[in-house]
């Protein structure tokens, strides 16, 4: 089967680019299931119900996220009952919401496990000891799983990567929201990349403004980030998987210009 | 003119790599100049005086460096006496060594400039500013101006591309080790990459052996690196750029798996 | 001459007890000039005009602050025409405000700098660099120098102590909340002191409703902060400081819990 | 009963102070066990068999560490075997030795708990979680628990000792170096102090030479440390537990300059 992962949608543009474009790429691709990293959907920052429908509506089915996911404070109001969208599995014991689940396809069922970096980030539990837990309770269900793991350190992600090789169909990586140019068939089967990169503004510094940012990093004053305009660009990546081993056979980038 | 930049060699593997495929590389891309990130040269840290002369010798012009410059303690020895061997600029006055040089090949002049990021990296002056005054420099004698913005953070990479473009001919990213798939050149002419990735072992972790990063990342005990075994690959980039304006016509991303 | 000098004032508790104990403690010690760091004088958050205004009529000459200064947009907007609020002086150029300020007592004139560390914090200017150029200029006016060191890292906070010894009356760090008890007049005639403390509520986590804090440490999810309620503490020192030298004689922490 | 707790141990100057005044400072404390710091106890860093045996024959009963605990590779060798040494309990699964012990005083059994903290320090299990688990095992056997808790932020220890106030007999903070003023006992009976300091060089930043210190602060290349030289201090803290209900009683600072 044909799995098209989307990598962090940055506000309007991003979703702009995706309602016009995802039939397309769906076709394109012949791909069965859609999942798309959703933590940047709602203005640059977080996820609200409103955002979260328009995403499903296309088309999605699974969002994760990571960071930003408690941007939007009216998530906390309904990520308990609802299972389409994860946040990292190894946040703190207590954290509302969930860090997997099992899309079930017409009797095929796909497991996804969301997880977050700790380098460079918040402090959580350790990402590869929970993965080590989620992973053997998705295997009870099915073969076929995909881990997003949000993550700053490209060692942290390729070790990851190596970590789950052969037990997973795929390792991606999101949150830098810059494609990598890494994406391999590990050798046990695991299809990984470092980063899908972003679904947001072109021209911009990870789909806020640029200038923004220019000034960010040449003053002590802190300013507000407003999301970039301007054509989008949709980043992701096509894996196909072997539905009856889990074992990907093939990995390929999506870096698509819409102008 | 066709510049050719080689992204973090590491240790044997990596030199051992380009003394194999430089020379064919060089041909193959009808190349007028090759420069380096040399800073994992050594064993996977730093870079020594007969490391240095090896990869002169192989016909690199040029090795810029980033964080584990002194990881070797025999460079505060030679780097005050050695141009060829750049150290960030933005590192605090007093530093030993150059962040800057220009190359004069058959009377054309490139500058080359070393910038270091200050986010998840130590504080040092800010590269932006410094970047400025370096810039300044450099265009007094050429329009043909590499940067090597030595940095972790995505945001601080792309918003240097958008900073310097249009003031000079490449800004290319090194650190991660991962290559990333955003090369472009800006709207003023400016060739741009967030990371021009590694030459190093291919199956590992930025070049270390990948068991000992997957037990560092889980174990709370300390343990030594070692670069890994095995094949190798050559990553950096080719971009072409017109002498007379110094902005980029092209930037291609090379990514050799070396077996 | 006696300078008294607070420690971060949080929030109204803060300004509450100092507008209660502030004249009894002025003639206890018998002081001649006040200061105070006001980073988080307004609702724990930064300074409005009206809350500075407020410290100010209370007999306290200037304000110092640290990372919190801009936390209040309107600052912004006064700060350039207030010379008796200082930003830490190593902030990047460009930055509004000021870092430094002399005090004009009846003829006998005191300098006040105002710096940030860069260990755990933002990278600004290096703060030993600047420290001395912002001395240098002090000097020309007055040997009685007062030094905030808004720091997180006891090292760099120690290192600046030493490392202005004799140049400057008094080097205290401020920004951890927690007065330390490390007060002593170094070789050269320097007071010295890691940090001075908090004004403010006393059964606190720095200042801090001290559950939501809990919270937030044991929790995936982050949450506003509020000011604790209940009694408050008064932390500060009071430096005797020899006129003509500008060396320190005396340094005395104050520790006062207001019921 | 009275319990001294001795701060960090820095090198031969920290030793070799208690080797002269601990048996004096038992005395006129009148103490019935001592319990220290010793992540720094060997030259600096870390800690070997011949040094935790000189301090265990000064009649220091049990040795607490931190983030420095494997800074001596020999440690690996005995840590498994040695009860009386304890690393943070909070360290990932699997790492050698253990968190915590019972010390057996003639009948009276004292409870000791190791942790780390998480801000501005590696990410290991979050410490609040763990503290619980392990002050209910310590529970079941005695009423009169010490909790170590390494770590860097002020925020994070204060929340600590709210956190465990009534379930243990003390929090104490070590890490810094640097005492803080702020011992007390909290509403619910736990003596609590956020850094009980250094026991080591007295003219040093954390007891490392004070000139090497302020090099690294105004120079981008690294450089050895070395323990200072000069006369030491003694930090530390006596607490007076009542052996029934496990509350403290009092707590009182130890800052004693060895000239
Ligand atoms: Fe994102
Ligand atoms: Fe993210
Ligand atoms: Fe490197
Ligand atoms: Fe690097
Ligand atoms: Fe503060
Ligand atoms: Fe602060
Ligand atoms: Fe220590
Ligand atoms: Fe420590």
């Amino acid at each position: 089967m044909r799995i098209l992962i989307i990598g962090d949608i940055v506000g309007r543009p991003g979703r702009n680019a995706l309602k016009e474009h995802l039939e397309e790429l769906k076709n394109f691709y012949n791909v069965n299931l859609v999942i798309a990293n959703g933590e940047n959907a709602a203005g640059g920052n977080g996820i609200t119900r409103k955002v979260a429908d328009e995403l499903f509506e296309m088309g999605i089915s699974l969002l994760t996220t990571g960071n930003h996911v408690w941007d939007q404070k009216e998530i906390l109001q309904f990520i308990d009952e609802e299972p389409r969208i994860l946040r990292p599995a190894n946040y703190l014991e207590g954290t509302p919401g969930r860090g997997s689940a099992v899309i079930n396809l017409d009797g095929v069922k796909v497991g996804v496990l969301n997880l977050q970096g700790t380098t460079f980030m918040p402090c959580n539990r350790n990402p590869f000891f929970v993965a080590i837990e989620e992973v053997e309770k998705l295997k009870a269900e099915t073969n076929i799983i995909l881990v997003d793991f949000h993550a700053e350190a490209t060692s942290e992600k390729i070790a990851m990567g190596y970590f789950l090789d052969g037990k997973v169909s795929c390792v991606f990586g999101t949150h830098t929201h810059v494609q990598t140019a890494d994406e391999k068939i590990l050798p046990n089967g695991t299809a990984y990349i470092t980063d899908i990169g972003m679904t947001g503004p072109y021209e911009s510094v990870l789909g806020i403004d640029k200038e923004l940012i220019i000034k960010r990093f040449t003053s002590s004053v802190p300013l507000r980030f407003e999301v970039a305009k301007g054509p989008a660009q949709i980043n992701g990546i096509v894996i196909e998987v072997d539905e009856n081993t889990g074992k990907s056979l093939s990995i390929e980038r999506i870096n698509k210009i819409c102008t």
